[in-house]
């Protein structure tokens, strides 16, 4: 196996921090899109898409996606288990799973994507869908704040995939300026938990 | 088992194809957002971001959010498999699945939000990025249709959960007047394929 990684890409360390989790070492391959690479036939017939993580087996079987990348290792590597131990508990995982990123890390991503100067001239920015992006992500974390309360974790007191993309998410809020507000003890609380994992810089 | 439903929604759908394809039959409450039912306390209670579909258990746990709804029954019902027999077929199902949300269900759910005059007033529309969203969905269409040359299905040759998004994706964009192009043969030939089972219209 190996990975096809983009290192700054919050979509490339949710992936990144599940190999750490699982205490899998897969040799990882950085493509570069500053320089095109992944745009290059090569790496196409991998990805027609053209996108960052893709994990390639050993009978050259692309698997894209980071949560098809993930369900694929908790699969032949179980332990410890990311993503939930009975029917009803991998079902609440993935809700959460999925409520982490199309409620706070697509907004985010949007928030980078529509008005950071990075994407200037690349594509066309829509500032306001930006701004209304990150009223969004805030107000998630609001919301957040008031279902973890009690909580270790973002599901229930064990560590699963939810937090690893809910941390990424984070991750990429504070470099577009998105940060937690101080009165969300319990976001704070869990933020300072699951980046003291010694996984969290993957 | 309960299912909250919200009959226009393409991901409500998503979720009562899957149950037909199963061959279940699951109690359906309709939830009309018109008139705030969504919003109430004993419904924000079972899902407090007011989303539908959700799955209720007999024992009262709640599964929103239509992915994690239709993994849990695959588990308790694994036949028919609609989501891959084997790890590695398991990978490629979801891969299929998320590109078919990500690169084309929610861009025309954006045309949709964006663009169509029942959302004027209830939120703020930001045209411009609808109608990107618009050019990225059709812009996916086109590469579908290379890629899904020579297979019966999204994935290979069965029919999987990837296609019930996709199918719930292409309702919505007739809707929102994103249709499939004519000289797309292979998407075509594909949606005929998919709008004939029994389980279409459910």
């Amino acid at each position: 196996m190996k990975l096809y990684d983009l290192p700054a890409s919050p979509n490339a360390r949710r992936v990144r921090i599940f190999i750490a989790e699982k205490g899998l070492e897969i040799p990882t391959i950085a493509v570069d899109m500053t320089k095109g690479e992944n745009k290059r036939p090569d790496y196409l017939e991998k990805n027609p898409l053209g996108k960052m993580p893709l994990l390639e087996l050993d009978d050259g079987t692309c698997i894209a996606e980071s949560g098809a990348i993930c369900r694929y290792l908790e699969e032949i590597h179980p332990e410890p288990i990311l993503m939930g131990r009975t029917p009803v508990e991998r079902a609440q995982v993935e809700m959460w799973n999925r409520r982490m990123e199309l409620e706070i890390l697509l907004p985010l991503i949007n928030v980078f994507s529509h008005t950071h100067e990075m994407w200037k001239g690349v594509h066309t920015q829509v500032a306001e869908w930006g701004e209304i992006c990150r009223e969004t992500a805030l107000a998630r974390l609001v919301w957040l704040d008031t279902e973890i309360s009690g909580r270790d974790f973002i599901v229930n007191d064990d560590y699963t995939v939810a937090d690893i993309t809910a941390q990424c998410a984070l991750v990429l809020g504070k470099a577009v300026g998105v940060r937690v507000p101080q009165e969300l003890g319990n976001v704070n609380a869990w933020f300072a938990r699951v980046a003291a994992r010694p996984t969290a810089r993957a």
